[in-house]
């Protein structure tokens, strides 16, 4: 039987965009293994960028490689993240440069980029049997602190990584169900249209 | 004898990854299929994104199913990129939600999340055998006019999607080059950082 979290897609797409999720429930007893981590940041790397600038950066907390930098990442997540995300295995600290390396001038695109980065990690996690979640709710100027993050750089999400756990872990009753729930999406039509906002995909009478 | 834009990764990555890249000659013979298109929105559509706001939008200008609108979007490219991109046989405006539905407040994460939806819009591509090339130099208020894109929603980025052609169609000498060219990244070392900035990750002693 197909996990709950796997998506239900209308059209046939890569088993990793399928089978990809977000939990809270991390196994506390499984590490991630130093190869893995690597092939995650090697996927981020051959992202495309404006520029080819890369202004992604990544600053790793291992819980178990470096526990004093995994405390210190930990520390800045608001409470509620900090309940679950304790039991995961490494957390990762996403940074973008917000100035173009060649001019000075501000980069529009960074943050996309970065996602675009974070796309090809995540889906690289997937394959690999990893799982991320990713979070906005944490003290950016004290993990800008923690991490040392330059002044011209800005952290813009924090990612808990390892291998999905059991919901009954989780302390909340919410987030228990939420980890069994089916991922809810938009249809098409709500965000695809034919030449013109508003007009349905694919164009009426198509076809092909 | 690979490709010579296939990644040369210093880790194992997936093979979509590792043979994505960005052409700029598009074989002018070859229409995209409608359930290849599909695909590769379904792709974006599985993304995640803060709150599960999915605040992506995309405006499709297929040469061949609706020249008008392929007509449109084409003409708000920058003379250098309409030079290469006539010949893509789609052209889609990628648009983000400025603010999250639930609240109407600034969505700080809109073109983050776009771009990780992108990403995997991307790696969907590559897997049916498409390229994609994405574009920042076009004029965003023509954009806006040409496909009507309301004003909480900004244009962000404008895609090229078809078959690579062949470098010797394309009319620079530079460009022509550019297609057979390694593609050129940091190395690891210079973006992925160890619990604090500039420390080198894996972390030294690390025995895994």
């Amino acid at each position: 039987m197909s996990h709950p979290k796997h998506a239900d897609p209308s059209h046939d797409i890569l088993d990793v965009i399928r089978e990809r999720w977000s939990p809270r429930a991390f196994d506390p007893s499984r590490d991630v293994a130093l190869d893995d981590l690597k092939r995650l940041f090697e996927a981020a790397r051959w992202a495309p960028s404006s520029f080819n600038e890369q202004p992604w950066r990544f600053v790793v907390g291992d819980r178990r490689r470096d526990t004093p930098a995994f405390a210190s990442i930990l520390d800045t997540l608001d409470a509620s993240n900090r309940a679950w995300a304790q039991h995961a295995p490494v957390l990762v600290v996403v940074a973008v440069r917000l100035t173009l390396t060649r001019t000075g001038a501000a980069n529009q695109n960074a943050w996309y980029d970065a996602g675009q980065a974070v796309g090809f990690l995540t889906l690289q996690a997937t394959s690999v049997g990893l799982a991320i979640r990713q979070m906005e709710g944490f003290d950016r100027a004290a993990v800008a602190r923690a991490c040392g993050v330059p002044a011209d750089f800005e952290a813009i999400v924090v990612m808990a990584i390892g291998y999905a756990g059991e919901p009954a872990q989780l302390a909340s009753e919410k987030e228990r169900a939420a980890e069994i729930r089916p991922r809810l999406r938009q249809p098409i039509s709500a965000f695809v249209f034919s030449g013109r906002w508003g007009q349905s995909f694919p164009a009426s009478g198509t076809d092909d």
